[in-house]
């Protein structure tokens, strides 16, 4: 495997609780953080509605140009968790009762209620999936070859991503560093540009803030060379400082 | 207008900080609720990296199967704020620098270094690009048909949302109500099912939690119109009373 290749992923976010504003999503920076950490960028997210038509096409066009697809919401046990089916629906399978997963419900439902046909729901799966375990609740994500199915609730996606953690093939990780100046972006914005060019093993971003009636930006230098990425941000503070600008390391 | 047309805005978020996990879109919810008060639903949206033709193709796409299409972030005045010139290409048109944008950042950097090169980049619009303007940065919105350019920002997008209120066609407002129990919703997934089928202008949602070591879950009722949703939050409540569950209107 060379270290130049960049795996990508997406994510497809799924709930009209997202895009009706009801619910603030957590999931997208918590993935994105996990995936820097694999080697895999994060290269586009969709968040669409709870309609299977339109989960599976986004499914199938975003798993096909990028090397994972990544999932959340839909998997509960309700008339709107359409998830398992549309995926299903993409990949051109069936959907089954993963036998493991109902036997994770039984056991956890025992002195719950027991196993109803709605809690059924949570072991089905794409003909061919297996089990992504978590221990807060009965039901599991599932994987299917590059997709990932995961909770919509965020500290139960969180423990997915743990199980997940060391299992996927991934390039170098994504380094970042930043630093701060008490300035406005549009002052040292021929000086990002500059620098950006002169490293082209790295992204700069500059990132405006508001604070306590002041103006400053935060400037984040990312590569998955850490040689580069010292390089870069010496110059560039050097550069900033030439300018007459204080620059915090760390960021502000 | 008929009531029954049903209009629908998609979203763009622009920005390697939010697909770096950097951080946390705040837009999205609020451009959703804001929305919906206009009458507008939030069908789709899509987070896409600093690349002018990831942008501009996402652009094409969305905007030719909404009526309305909104981006946020990369209006600044750096290297990575691409918005304008990723827009204008997808809208076939040339870059122009707006003079009425021009002379309002002279006003607001007159006297903080005046209007350089860098600042006067937040001056340019797509060729036929109207402005959006906002009182707390230099930098206005802008408005091209259906498109609209908004700032990354939480509380600069705010603003230009306010500046656009009441100003664009919409139907009629997405009414919703809540309710909630503490049962998992696992035991009352059919009776949501039945009332979701029995009552057709509505839908309703089931957003489960964990909260003080309890499990329980709120049901959201959404309509266009009132009475619709009135019949069926009170025929939800009875059957899930009669079923042996408290019900709390307004939601847990």
């Amino acid at each position: 495997m060379s270290s130049s290749r960049i795996w990508t992923a997406a994510m497809l976010v799924i709930g009209d609780e997202i895009l009706s504003g009801r619910t603030q999503d957590k999931n997208v920076a918590a993935l994105a953080k996990w995936l820097n950490v694999q080697g895999i960028r994060l290269a586009e997210v969709r968040i669409v509605p709870d309609v299977l038509g339109e989960i599976a096409d986004a499914a199938n066009e975003l798993r096909g140009r990028n090397d994972y697809l990544f999932t959340t919401g839909g998997i509960g046990p309700t008339h709107d968790d359409i998830t398992v089916d549309a995926i299903a629906h993409a990949l051109g399978v069936e959907v089954v009762v993963h036998p493991r997963a109902r036997a994770m419900l039984e056991r956890y439902y025992g002195d719950k209620g027991g196993l109803t046909e709605a809690r059924l729901r949570m072991a089905r799966v794409p003909d061919g999936g297996e089990l992504i375990e978590n221990k807060y609740s009965g039901a599991p994500g599932i994987r299917h070859g590059s997709v990932f199915i995961m909770a919509g609730i965020p500290h139960i996606a969180a423990q997915m991503m743990d199980a997940l953690t060391g299992q996927l093939e991934g390039g170098d990780p994504v380094l970042s560093e930043s630093i701060g100046c008490w300035t406005p972006e549009s002052e040292v914005s021929e000086i990002l540009g500059a620098a950006e060019k002169a490293h082209e093993d790295c992204q700069i971003g500059s990132y405006p803030f508001f604070r306590e009636g002041r103006v400053g930006a935060n400037f984040v230098v990312r590569s998955t060379d850490g040689d580069a990425l010292a390089a870069c941000l010496a110059e560039l503070t050097e550069k900033l400082e030439a300018a007459g600008h204080d620059v915090t390391q760390g960021g502000i």
